[in-house]
C-alpha cells in the first residue's frame, strides 16, 4: 500500500462514519439478520479460520511468544463454537437503539424525554484474542455502532478470516461493509492516528493489559471507556455469619485467580478475627494459597508480612493479603484508599453496617454478602459485556450494549414558543 | 503566598477528596440546610457583595474591559436576588444521590441494580459572570461532589465574597470548607494544574467561550463535560403548518439572538418555499434581521448570497441563513454535517417525516413543532442546569444535577457463590 498510515486511518474513519449512519438507523431485524448470517458464516468458515490461526501461531512461535500468549492466540474448535454461539446470542439480545423514556408535559406545553441512540463510530484496540474481534463487532452492531477494530498483530491472519465472516453476515442483511472494519496494517501508527480522530471516532475502547490501556488514555483525544485494576476488598465485619463468610472469601479468591473480580485483600473486623483467621487460613493453605497478613493478622495465623505495596497489588495469582481493621470504617477507608474501585463486598447480617458500606464505598460494585468474582456482564443480566469499566463518566462498572449507546433528548410541542403564554 | 501553584493546587485537590468523601454521604437535609444558610447569607452580605463586585468593575474598567463584559461582571441588586432565589430552588431539588432502580433477581440468586452516586470533585473554570459561583456550587453540592471553583482573575473580588456567604453556610450546616473552594490565585497556571490532577479531580466543566473550552478539552488529562457550538437548524417540512411554521422559526431566531439554542439556519422544503418564504422573510426584516441565501433562496426572496461559511457558522446574532432543500433526506444530511449535534427541530404534521426526523438528526437535542430556544434546563425540568453538553457520553444535553452524578452497581446475595449451584 502506497498511501501513508495516517491517509489509510483517515479513509477507514471517513468510511466508518459514514456506515454509522446506515447502522445507526437500521432495524432490530435487519441488524439480527447480519448477527446470524455472521454466525452462519462462521461456522462454513472453520477450515479458513483454522488455516488462518495456525499462520498466526507459526508465527508467534517463531518470535518466542510466551506459552501464555500463544494459549491466548490459539482459536479452538471450542472457540470457535464459543463465537458462534456468542453471536446468536447477541442478536437474541434485545436492541437498546429507539427506547423512549420519561416522556413528560412541561409548564410550557411541550413533552420532554430522552431517546437511547448509538454512539456513532467506535474503535477497539485489543491485544492477542481473536475472539475479540466477534465479541466487540457483535456488541458494536447490535447497538447500532460502525466498529474500527485494532487487534494485535501476532493475530492478523485470524482477525481478517472472522471480519471476512463478519463481513459475509453484513452483506447477506444488505448492510455497508464498512460498519465493521479491521485495520489491515500492523503498523503502530495506526493506533496513534485511531485515538486521535474525533470527527471519525467517538469512543475508544483499550482491551488489554494495564501498558496498553494507560498508553490509549494518555494519548487519546477520543473518549475512552477503560478498564485499569482490579483491586478487590472482601470485608468480613463484626457482624458476619462466620461459615458464610468463609465460603464467601474462599470463592472470590479461589474462583478464578486472574479475572479482574478475584479478591486479592481480606479484611477482617477485629472482634471476629480470631474465631475466623485460622480456619479461612488452613482452608487457603490446602489449596496453595500465599497469604500475607498485617501484624495483627500474623499474631492469629501464619503469614509473611505484608508490606504497604502490597495493599495496592493486584495480584492476578493464589496470593492473598489480609488485613484485620479495627471496624467498619477503617474497612471502608481501606478499601477507598488502595482499592481500584473496581469491586468490593461486605460480609455482614447486620442492616445499618451494609447500609453504611453500599453508600460509603467507592467502587463500579458494592456487595453485600457476595463474593466479588460475581462481577461480570452476564452475571449481571447485561447478556454480554464489552468490558468492565472502572471510570466513573459515562459507563462504570460492566460494559453491554446499554455502555455503547447514550441518550438524546426529544421535545415534542405543537408550536408553543418560549417566553410566551402556552397555545 | 511562597509555595508553588502546583503545590497550591495539589493542596485544594486533596482538600476536596476528603470533603468529598463527607458530602457525599451528608444527607438531603444536611446539604439543603446548608443552602438555604447560604441564602440568607448572601442576603445578609449584600452591601460586601456590591462593595468587592465595585473593586472589580473598577479594575475592569482600569484595564479596558469591553462593556458587554462589564455588564457580565456587574453584581445588580437583580443578580443578587436571583443568586438567592438560585439556591432556594436547588436546595428544593430532589436529591438525586442514593436512589436505587432496577433491581432484580438473578439466575445465581443474587440482586443486581444501580444506585446514583455523586462523583467526587468537579472543577469548574469559568469566565467573567460570578453569579456562576453561586449556580456551579449549589449544583454541585446537592449532588454531593465537592468543588474547586477558578472563575476569571477580573472578577476574583466578587468571587472571593459570594464563596466567603457559601462558606458560612457550610459551617452553619456542620459541613467541611473544602466542600467548596474557591482558587485564589489568578495565575494561569492555575488551571494547566487544575486539569491535570485525576488523582484529586474527577470531571472538569469549563463554562465560558470556544477558546477556553477547546484549550480545556486540549490540555485536560481529567474527563471534561464541554459545551462547543449551537449551530440549530428548523426544518420547515413538507407537511409542515406554514402559520405555525413562521411562529416557530420566529422564536427560535428572535427569543434571544445570543443563547446557544437560538436558530442560525433556517431549512424549507423546496414543495413550500415560495408559499411560506415570502411572509417569513418579511418578518424577520422588519426584526432587523439580516437573511443570507442559498441559489433557491434568492430565486424566491431578497437575501444575501449565502457561503459554505455561512452553514457552519453560530452567529448569536440578528442573522440567518436560509437553504431550500429537496425534502427529508437532504434536511437531515445537511443538519449531521453542517449542524453542531446541539438542537434541531422539524415542523411537519406528519408522523412518518417526525419519526424519522427523530430517529435520524445526531443531535443531543431533537424536536418537533417546537422553536429550538426551549433547549434549555429549566425549561426541560432540570430545575437548574450547569450547562448544556455536546458530548455524547455521559452527559449529553442540558446537565442537572443527575449530570454532575453516575451510577455504581449494587449486588445483594445471602452467600451465593459463582460457579455452583445457588444455596
Amino acid at each position: 500500500m502506497t498511501e501513508s498510515v495516517l491517509d489509510y486511518m483517515t479513509r477507514l474513519g471517513r468510511a466508518a462514519r459514514e456506515a454509522s449512519r446506515v447502522i445507526g438507523r437500521a432495524s432490530t431485524a435487519q441488524k439480527n439478520r447480519a448477527l446470524q448470517a455472521a454466525a452462519n458464516a462462521l461456522d462454513a468458515a472453520r477450515a479458513e479460520l483454522t488455516a488462518a490461526n495456525e499462520r498466526d501461531l507459526a508465527g508467534g512461535r517463531a518470535n518466542g511468544l510466551e506459552p501464555a500468549l500463544l494459549e491466548r492466540l490459539a482459536l479452538t474448535p471450542e472457540r470457535i463454537d464459543g463465537m458462534i454461539v456468542g453471536l446468536r446470542q447477541v442478536a437474541a439480545l434485545p436492541d437498546p437503539v429507539g427506547a423512549i423514556r420519561d416522556m413528560s408535559y412541561r409548564p410550557s406545553g411541550i413533552q420532554v424525554g430522552k431517546m437511547r441512540v448509538p454512539l456513532g463510530v467506535i474503535g477497539i484496540i485489543y491485544e492477542s484474542r481473536p475472539n475479540v474481534t466477534i465479541d466487540a463487532a457483535s456488541l458494536c452492531l447490535k447497538s447500532g455502532n460502525a466498529t474500527i477494530l485494532r487487534g494485535g498483530s501476532e493475530a492478523i491472519h485470524s482477525n481478517r478470516a472472522i471480519a471476512a465472516c463478519i463481513q459475509r453476515g453484513l452483506a447477506e442483511a444488505g448492510l455497508p461493509a464498512a460498519v465493521v472494519q479491521v485495520v489491515e496494517t500492523t503498523d503502530r501508527a495506526a493506533v496513534g492516528a485511531l485515538i486521535t480522530m474525533p470527527e471519525y471516532v467517538d469512543v475508544i475502547v483499550p482491551r488489554g493489559g494495564r501498558g496498553l490501556i494507560e498508553r490509549v488514555s494518555r494519548d487519546a483525544r477520543v473518549p475512552v471507556i477503560k478498564h485499569l485494576d482490579g483491586i478487590c476488598h472482601v470485608y468480613v465485619s463484626a457482624h458476619a455469619d462466620l461459615p458464610k463468610a468463609q465460603r464467601i472469601a474462599f470463592n472470590a479468591k479461589t474462583y478464578r485467580y486472574g479475572i479482574c473480580g478475584a479478591m486479592e485483600t481480606l479484611l477482617v473486623d477485629q472482634s471476629v478475627a480470631k474465631e475466623f483467621l485460622p480456619s479461612m487460613a488452613a482452608q487457603f493453605r490446602e489449596k496453595g494459597v500465599e497469604l500475607r497478613g498485617c501484624e495483627r493478622t500474623r499474631a492469629i495465623i501464619e503469614a509473611v508480612a505484608a508490606t504497604e505495596e502490597d495493599w495496592h497489588t493486584e495480584y492476578l495469582a493464589p496470593i492473598l493479603s489480609i488485613r484485620v481493621v479495627d471496624g467498619l470504617d477503617q474497612a471502608i477507608e481501606h478499601i477507598n484508599k488502595y482499592g481500584s474501585h473496581h469491586t468490593d463486598s461486605i460480609v455482614s447480617e447486620n442492616l445499618a453496617d451494609t447500609r453504611r458500606f453500599v453508600a460509603e464505598v467507592d467502587s463500579s460494585s458494592v456487595m453485600i454478602n457476595t463474593p466479588t468474582c460475581f462481577a461480570d456482564g452476564f452475571e449481571y443480566g447485561l447478556g454480554a459485556e464489552i468490558g468492565i469499566s472502572t471510570d466513573k463518566l459515562h459507563a462504570r462498572g460492566p460494559v453491554g450494549l446499554e455502555g455503547l449507546t447514550c441518550e438524546k433528548y426529544i421535545v415534542v410541542g405543537d408550536g408553543q414558543l418560549r417566553g410566551q403564554e402556552s397555545v
